[in-house]
């Protein structure tokens, strides 16, 4: 299959507005780990996920991290073409978390695009809003929702990307993801252990009492 | 004036479009206080504010609240509107703070406006990604910045809004404003007494050194 079916609105492009995108688009296949994007540095432009798994997060400027969304197979992201949005003005990252196949549109392109077709336009403004949409939910989370019940969230996430009670991540990482300190999960965690909801290992989480964890998260 | 001239886009409209709006858009005079918009109830349109001051919040299940942004004279938002924009879901406040006019254009039109004209989306999408970007520069804030830095950056934007160094607002409402609780914002305004920044009296605040106040908030 090629990027022609991951593109939603490839129908409703004219023919000259399909070879200029064919002449330009790139495919890349990158490890996990791989940092596809960073907008202080670049401007990718539009990503189209083919495989994988990605997360885009914002950093502070003491160094610390919180995941503003993430990318699977069929996805498209505008969050990489920050750029050519007027009055975006942040700085977020993009990297691969496993390895993963994906498209992108260069910026220039797309911001052209955007602007000549209708289509384009209101496919871009709907990404947007959905974009808006898990910012508000993500920020109301940090706002209003303990601790204890964003992280059984969070691990109960995980579980279900992972098709399996055992995560191998660390709390560092964890905290990374939820933009906390370290000591704040680890602390929590030993809780949920007490509680006899997780068994923790080096190095890894096993999830004992899923349902315990759901009536937690509230989900 | 009349709104043609509030609205960026109104020359870019054809004349059916132009008829269509002239038809069906509502000015409305509000006092202080009035609320104006509650997304769960119902769903307002494209307001275009004439003069005033108003705000827009998000409010928590236990009636917390958060500012999320402020509209003035010229302003144009789509807050009021999230019920046409797909994926857009969350309950947004919008309150009039001083005496205030606008006008809005009921949803159902402006969902048509989007969809047909390429002038009209583009414009929209542009709206859109200025409320992201405020929304992640707020989530940055929450997250990342000292409560200290957030309290004084609070107090220069209310001093500048008002004109004058003498703020009529209570800690109640301060601490609705930025989601958190009185008795720390109590606590934070009295440090910044003690450190001869500002002057607590009953039911107002008086900065008295902006400039302390300035290298704090680190603007």
């Amino acid at each position: 299959m090629e990027y022609q079916n991951y593109l939603p609105i490839w129908d409703k492009l004219t023919k000259d507005q399909q070879e200029r995108i064919a002449q330009v688009i790139e495919y890349r296949r990158v490890e996990k780990g791989t940092h596809i994007h960073d907008s202080s540095a670049d401007c990718l432009g539009l990503v189209i996920v083919k495989s994988g798994q990605m997360r885009a997060y914002i950093l502070s400027e003491d160094g610390r991290e919180i995941t503003i969304g993430r990318l699977f197979e069929y996805d498209v992201s505008l969050l990489s073409a920050s750029c050519v949005m007027p009055d975006l003005q942040f700085n977020v990252m993009i990297e691969a978390e496993k390895d993963s196949e994906f498209w992108s549109i260069p910026a220039c392109l797309f911001k052209n695009l955007m602007e000549e077709s209708l289509a384009v336009s209101n496919y871009s403004r709907n990404l947007l809003s959905s974009n808006f949409s898990d910012l508000m939910w993500l920020m109301e989370q940090i706002m209003w929702k303990s601790f204890d019940k964003r992280l059984s969230s969070f691990l109960l996430e995980e579980m279900q990307l992972e098709g399996a009670p055992l995560l191998k991540i660390t709390h560092e990482k964890i905290a990374a993801h939820m933009g906390t300190a370290r000591e704040v999960v680890t602390r929590m965690l030993r809780y949920f252990q007490n509680e006899g909801m997780v068994r923790l290992t080096r190095g890894s989480i096993e999830i004992i009492a899923k349902e315990k964890l759901e009536s937690l998260s509230d989900t």
